[in-house]
């Protein structure tokens, strides 16, 4: 890497989230000399990055710290001779999320930002895009990391590793750190204290076991959340509590979007209901977002404002800051992250994007061996594994039969008649993102 | 096996379907010497033994062979020395598959014999019967082999497998031929001359390729049924089209169980709707039954009643029949069956049940390999491969959080919580049968 | 296939063996109506092409069946349109051979056609030309079946497989079918009794159960050789019995030249001495082949001549007519090939070549699953298929390291320094057929 | 683990490694606060134990530390309530093993320590004992770690795994840290620069890639020793060069062991050589253990001597104290060790003994996934494995059938013949230490 310092080319840097990623990188200076950070965006973006990127100048100024902030609409320019290039871009922004969470309710479908046919659409839209700007980096900077943080970051790992030859990319995602925080607050100790053995798919891990100092408390941790002490949600999800008998019987943590799998009816219920009296969650964060950037363009402004908490991407900062720190400076340590299986998970191909534990070097992740997992969850695991796959190769293809097959063999959806009428209507009013299908 | 001719044990005698079973025998006599065919049921069953044993004999003696029926309440005398011992039991008779199929309904889920909520229950009820069978086999015919038409057959042969040591067993159905008769009317050939490829699990099994006179004819046959000209249904259940695109895409044949899984949606609103106006399909059987049992009283009736065929059985007499002869005479044809897995099937384990094409040997049947499954089923596959596993667990340890994780992770129910309501009520209205949960 | 009957080119027309296969056609006529029989040879081979050719005219006469037999040297003719093509090649002819087995010798290495540097080298002469074929097949007939007995026909299976997209091809060998018939022989039953389980590689396959009316008797087969009252093995492998400890722990039935890994020692000191006072194998089939090539001008012979036998091909013409046979016919009986593994046996890849059982139809072979190998063999097994492939790979990269690596990972071969020298010297030997290597 | 400080147990306490261990003990006394080490040794080896026990006293004493040493012939004592157990015995001692090296060289087969016929004999002496201690264990001290030094050691961890219940297991070789300092003087660099990726089994382990500061430098490393500038080798094997095309086209660091099997005539001419001339390994060792003890002896030795060195064992202490230390500090650095699979190599069962990368915890070993292994060492890898499994089968069993299969698949033994001839002179020669046997 370049001697005179990193630089970061971060896509979809107008997002309300640069903040939190500008805050991340000035904490960490001194162990990742960060001299150049390009925030790229659309020109449809381009209010939004001046005022985000006029922020973060402010707080680089504020901090003190020789990182030069450049803002621009052209790729080539943000590519060139990046040593990390970071994605954290919405195409169809907000109102595009709208619609995947609003047209399957009307069909009695989850509809959820990464999961279901919300899941298969934000593929759909996103996949292309990905694979276009690697064609670029395949150019421009070849010895770049991708750490992308764009959902579904799952999918959008996996069609990496099917449909292009870049392997220098790593998917990231905020809900391992959050389980483990919230099993911290669960037990009342620090986080560092604690522990979790992560194995699964993005938006899809079990939080295996759990340690404290090294000693194995994941019943005790299971009982806290089943009698009710704890919740281990996130902000975007609804949280409902789980059946006692069949989380001990399960006995690892699930994530807060297994509540899509096995609470299908419960959370439908609740989703009609939330999107009936306040909106979706993307028109919550429409509002949210419309709040943030007024705050932005605040000049006395010059640090991260908390308000961005309430945002919902709670440590996604520092899971990426973290990520590109240890590869820099190979530090060895473990982080949950999407990465090629090889092997790491029995019952997912090798060749295939899973998230687990891994230590992260400057070679990039190398994951701990999980083996087969439990054959209580070997099913639903392999099930998303299946659809991000063949929803991957329609994004690529164009494929109407493929999208649809994806979308039947999505468990949130009841079946193939009702895939047929969603991915009809999800077709007709996203078709300005999905030239591959005209 | 013994000289003077074979040993049959059949278990559950006095079910309406032994009239196919006896018409086949006497079909085969030539080749499959039986010379003592043994009609066992319980107490309880005593007087449909009589009247179905007493049509057997008549059967026997108009065509002329050597076979004695011999009728018994007692397992020991009916299991000593046989050859085949063939199993056509169900535990607490309709009256629980029709509790089995209205429980769940009143929950939004379907009620089915062998899938979902009502699967499980037969399962647990089911097991422990089976298991206490091959204890005594293991003493009294240890040479003989168990071919189980029980359903579900795939859960009861994968408890065998995990939950005792006895290895001569084949589970048996007549999904597949059922499908093959399909294809052959679709077609409009002779069914010998169509092969398929099957593998899956029971009641979960594709047809991976069709194949006229050796020729590949998939792609025509999905043709035929997507347009409408072939509905590829059984008795049982309801026939509910397929969407064009996903079955292309899908690019195999679907049994007719598929529906529940692909369809759910429309098949739970056929099921309420025909439970309301006709009775579950218990009721319907059960009206059926007591018909057939009207018919077989008649002392003029010697040979096999026409009306037995609208009982939905189709070619179970034919497929056990086949398949005792080929094991006798080591015959070597191929025959879909529920057998150990030894790597036929890639994602499932070695040493699980799959419903598979095999060789038929006298020393059983040997799988032919498949490889992996396709990517779009291995899921759901997998997923009811885990529903088994661990609902034969829960039925032999009589575990409850085990049997709730069973059900919820089954992918008819549509949540942990509702899980627990239907395995609550299940548990009560099945008690009697189901020891092992006191 | 054509209507007007089939149409076989036979590359490699002018060996020895033709009359064999001609004769097992004729036989066969009334299933496998066979009209054009195309023999193709290289202007070198002119000669005897065109005195075993006249020969095959004058067997189809004699037998009155309306077989045409043409003689060509011209490639594109003989395989356009063609129904099945067979190779019996031998590139650089028994000249290259008995290099093969003599070079070896000087380094204290067995010296041999198919197995340790003889078998790399015979591969790396022979895949090129095979490949070249296949291109011209693609063009001409892609709609035939190649039917590979040039040697090592597992090496070369696994080429095809690895660097061709040709899938319709099967690997045949006439050691399994030797294998059974000295089976029949130790039992004294007729062989169409005796059934054996084969699995493995071309020349590393094992009997892995026997069963005579379909029973197994495995262990009495191993105590019949192990007593010596059985030798088992093949006209060019020298008879050396075996350990019966080992055998009966083993508990498999080896092939003949398995003698060359478990019997490595004493094979070679056999080798050394029949090298030095009758000549290798190559050397004496020479004679013997200038001999029958004598009988074969003798224009008032019109059958096959006895004396064919002791050339040691027995069973061969066998093996490919029925396979042809099955093929054409559908016949759906089991034969044991050299196909893709597609999971077959579970120690080696899903897409490498195997030695095993598979149902003989119109689609090709479908392999039986084996599941796992037994410990004792799984690691020689996997050791030749590890040669087989990177030999391949040397075959067509022509890389001298790959080659180095291929030669010094053989069992047969003592070190990497031996293995250095051999190469070398065979290279030199050999480099008029090996141009990759320049 | 106990307040008061560690208890360690070391079985074979009278080795003259012991003052090795000792001083790794002291040297981490801060980190690894151990207050009693228990040397336990048998009544043969008594007036070793109390020479190399009472210099381990004076090493205490002189360091300051508060480590009780206790120096007994009672294995009760010694275990109950040890927190790690460490064994480092050798069943028949020196002269065991000088029998072990001379008897196979009789028969042109390699004699050596771990490999081959001796590491089968050492095998079937040591699996008893250590099973039997394991036993006590269970008893004694179930909540202990044993770090198991004693050879060989794969086979000795793999016979844990299969023929007993004890998971809480770590078999540990100082050739994975001999290969990392060898590589680190072949660069030139300090050894915590380098990092080597870990995979295979016990005395078969390779560097799958080798990074400095991170980057990867495997084949800069490969040229080296091609190139002559580094020999890489230990103390007991003899140097001898590798084929530069060879470990170019491995593309991998072999271990020193390996040239057993990749270089097997040259290490034998040399073995026979250095017997002749200057004894085998056990015989120069009997006498340098000789000159150690008389050193030991001295009262005014208070510290480790200098000579220990020439020994062979350099890094046992290193590799033996860091491992503890990380289990009880729950260190999660990265240790190549003997672990459970666990799926972490691709071609190996996941319920055998690996030698692999693991991140180092409390709760043990988790092994880093490395995927298949390289196609070029895959088969002989699992013949390893084979010959480890059958032997520790027949060491448990004393069958002389499985023990001539172990023989005779071993890759250094040349044929069944040769196998029986040495297993029945090996099995008189150790009968004393092979009661199973008789």
């Amino acid at each position: 890497m370049s001697k005179k310092g990193l630089k970061i080319a971060t896509i979809g840097g107008g997002s309300s989230y640069t903040p939190e990623l500008v805050e991340g990188f000035i904490k960490r200076y001194d162990s990742l000399p960060i001299s150049e950070l390009w925030l790229l965006d659309i020109p449809e973006g381009e209010e939004k990055l001046t005022i985000v990127g006029n922020l973060a100048k402010r707080m680089v100024e504020e901090a003190g710290v020789p990182m030069t902030i450049h803002l621009t609409l052209d790729r080539e320019k943000a590519l060139q001779d990046a040593d990390f290039v970071t994605t954290q871009f919405r195409v169809g922004l907000l109102d595009a999320r709208a619609k995947d969470e609003r047209i399957p309710l009307k069909y009695d479908v989850i509809g959820q930002e990464t999961n279901g046919p919300g899941g298969l659409f934000k593929g759909l839209r996103t996949i292309p895009v990905i694979l276009d700007i690697i064609k670029d980096m395949e150019r421009l900077c070849p010895h770049a990391w991708l750490i992308n943080f764009t959902n579904p970051a799952g999918m959008v790992t996996e069609a990496i590793y099917r449909h292009s030859n870049w392997r220098k990319v790593v998917g990231l995602c905020n809900v391992p750190v959050g389980i483990k925080m919230g099993v911290a607050k669960a037990l009342d100790v620090e986080a560092d204290r604690i522990h979790v053995d992560f194995a699964g798919l993005n938006h899809m891990v079990y939080g295996m076991d759990v340690y404290l100092d090294g000693k194995c408390v994941t019943e005790d941790v299971i009982n806290k959340i089943t009698s009710g002490d704890s919740s281990m949600t996130m902000k975007n999800i609804v949280d409902i509590g789980w059946e006692p008998g069949f989380l001990k019987a399960l006995n690892m943590l699930p994530c807060p979007y297994h509540r899509y799998y096995y609470k299908t009816s419960d959370m439908l219920a609740e989703e009609k209901k939330n999107a009936a009296e306040e909106g979706t969650r993307a028109e919550v964060v429409q509002q949210l977002e419309k709040e943030l950037f007024e705050l932005y363009k605040d000049e006395t402004l010059r640090t991260k404002p908390e308000q961005l908490e309430k945002r919902g991407g709670a440590y996604y900062s520092d899971a990426a800051c973290n990520l590109i720190d240890s590869i820099y400076n190979d530090r060895g340590d473990i982080q949950p992250v999407n990465t090629l299986n090889k092997g790491a998970i029995g019952s997912i191909p090798d060749d295939s994007a899973v998230e687990v534990n891994c230590i992260i070097t400057k070679d990039g992740p190398k994951p701990l061996a999980v083996g087969d997992l439990p054959v209580s969850v070997r099913g639903l695991v392999q099930q998303i594994k299946s659809f991000e796959r063949i929803a991957a190769e329609a994004a690529v293809s164009g494929d109407y039969d493929q999208a649809l097959l994806a979308m039947t063999i999505n468990p949130l959806v009841s079946s193939d008649t009702t895939a047929k009428l969603i991915l009809d209507e999800m077709l007709e009013a996203h078709k300005e993102y999905l030239p591959q299908f005209q």
